[in-house]
């Protein structure tokens, strides 16, 4: 008898390679392995490190439907644990796969010794109240990873020796995908971390050099708040180019966008009166020299241009370099509306805040003249529906 | 016949799923085909996308030895690959895998038409060059990743159906493997850029913050690569807890262990003449304002003990704690080493700098008293072998 669901249990197994979620993939194979070989039921243990036993991932078919997934786990000493760990079923039965009609047959077996029969006993219990007919194990370079439940065939039929070595070879393909999916899972955590760890740094180190400027006190985080909020509204209109890349760029970029101040002396941060022409030019010097503390890194290339030509105008009459409408980049002409928003609407030293209200005016009336007249419209936008 | 290498090299393919590098995986492959399947010869084309061909990626057997790897590439369009895109070794020959033998009897069919005709020439052209006797393709999700050539076998047996099919089944196991490494590379890759970019991103705010402080330039890196050689030579000596996390935590805490300075007002640090108790006593801030702005950041954890205590002193008389002897954290012991003695071997404010001879001996006198000994020896070994 040719098992028929042999190929396309294959070729799911294959795929599951690509499945990089531990939890999705089990699941994925349990709910196959119930259809495709007409089981009533099956499910999958998979050993879980904190909880130092085998955790219930997937239960598949009616009687296992009432079984909570994920409160009920297996402790890596129990009885069913120990015996695949001790690999008792190749040395009893001489296949990895533990079928619950053999192991009563050996228990009436004379010739058994009382320790074997007191576990065997036990395992067929545990299997008993576990409803499985059949017991595979799921083996990663001599560890048991986790096991794979099967209740009966819906026919009524016993498994043959052909089904119990597929289901073997299948488990242990599961096995390796599961590995396989833990250390994506681990590398993936380990890249988001990274990437915490740069922007926690980067918001904290800005905050710090943002402290010296007495003034402008969490002006960094609200600017970088805002211009993803622009830039994600933009992005909902079609515009290609707004994507995952360019918004961790403005990310970055308005973090650091007044990193340059750093180079402006205290006192002309810090100065209460009018500032001098000459003070005011050194004041002009932030962007360049924020792009000179930024220029030697290669991996911050797309968010320099935000840093440096945040105070540049539509109309051409900003700094450093005086370029015009679509020749700024779109990422400092979302900065600059942010930026400039926030610096209306908080007490500068030249300057005591104005009211919401009049700073949104200030944006609408500067339209095509300071700010970018896209993104200050989307800007707008997000003011009228009270998201600003 | 049964094929008696089928095992073997099934879990051999199968343990390819965790060789994570492409290049080493498909020597691996193509080196265990020759030899288990004892063939005259094999090679394996996978395709790059910077060179948009399909290139030699490992050779094994006699008659290949001499075909340098890496030079040889199969343009995308060539006439075999086109073959196999198209999946015609399908369409013809019902079989994935293509054989030069079947290749020739079908060209000597009457009602193969001339453009099939042509093309099947070419290919078998083709091969000939190439000394395939066999070709089977790596599908991956119907794309052609790759091509694996057989000689011929060492028997010079012909192949039968049984082992082509094996061959076929798998290449596809191969090609997923492939794909898997090539996930896991990009991954690795963008795990090392966002650390780069994280490393760097903390040396030029570091660096910018220190420019501040007229008289240290270039301090931050220094201490940071003088406290890495300390403890990588400590790691030598049986120090288990020196490990890849701690020598990250040391690397990251020595590049930001002065970054409270950023709170310390400008008159201070750049002041020519000797401090008054008070401002010596608000340059000693220095360490809790440094806390102060990494304390929020929970991956920090670790590098933060270096930022606060790398002003301790051995004896007890440091601040800000006075933590005494073992009390200081190892990352601090070593960054009060590498700070200390770049701070005497340079221009500082409040003196010049001592030559690098009279900045070691200041080490070995306050070796106890100020520094840890066990972080002094390592320093004084590293001196003695010319390393500093």
């Amino acid at each position: 008898m040719p098992i028929d669901y042999k190929k396309e249990l294959e070729n799911t197994a294959r795929n599951t390679i690509f499945v990089h979620d531990p939890d999705l993939l089990i699941k994925m194979i349990v709910r196959m392995v119930v259809s495709k070989a007409r089981l009533t039921h099956a499910s999958f243990f998979l050993f879980n490190k904190e909880k130092q036993g085998y955790q219930l991932m997937a239960a598949q078919g009616a009687l296992l439907k009432k079984i909570p997934l994920g409160l009920v786990c297996i402790d890596k000493d129990d009885v069913l644990i120990r015996f695949f760990k001790e690999h008792k079923s190749n040395f009893i039965f001489g296949r990895e796969a533990l079928l619950i009609g053999e192991a009563k047959l050996a228990l009436a077996n004379t010739k058994l010794k009382a320790q074997a029969r007191r576990q065997l006993a036990q395992v067929v219990y545990q299997m008993e109240l576990l409803e499985a007919q059949v017991c595979i194990p799921s083996y990663f370079r001599d560890e048991l990873l986790g096991l794979l439940l099967l209740g009966g065939k819906n026919s009524g039929r016993k498994f043959i020796d052909e089904e119990l070595d597929f289901f073997v070879a299948l488990n242990s393909n599961v096995a390796m995908a599961i590995r396989n999916a833990q250390l994506f899972k681990e590398l993936q955590y380990e890249l988001d971390r990274k990437h915490q760890l740069f922007i926690r740094t980067t918001v904290a180190l800005a905050a710090a050099i943002e402290a010296k400027d007495h003034y402008t006190h969490g002006h960094t985080s609200r600017v970088a708040n805002l211009s993803i909020e622009i830039a994600a509204r933009m992005a909902t209109k079609s515009r290609k180019d707004l994507d995952a890349k360019f918004l961790e760029n403005l990310h970055i970029s308005s973090l650091l966008h007044d990193i340059g101040k750093i180079g402006i002396p205290e006192y002309i941060l810090n100065k209460r009166g009018p500032l001098t022409v000459g003070e005011r030019n050194r004041i002009k010097e932030h962007p360049m020299i924020g792009v000179n503390i930024l220029k030697s890194i290669k991996e911050l290339e797309g968010a320099v241009a935000g840093v440096k030509y945040h105070h540049e105008r539509f109309d051409g009459k900003g700094y450093p370099e005086g370029l015009k409408a679509e020749a700024i980049p779109l990422v400092a002409s979302i900065i600059t509306v942010a930026d400039s928003f926030d610096a209306m609407s908080t007490d500068r030293p030249y300057h005591s805040a104005l009211s919401k209200t009049e700073a949104i005016n200030e944006i609408r009336n500067l339209k095509g003249k300071q700010f970018c007249p896209q993104v200050a419209d989307v800007f707008l936008e997000l003011c009228q529906e009270g998201k600003i």
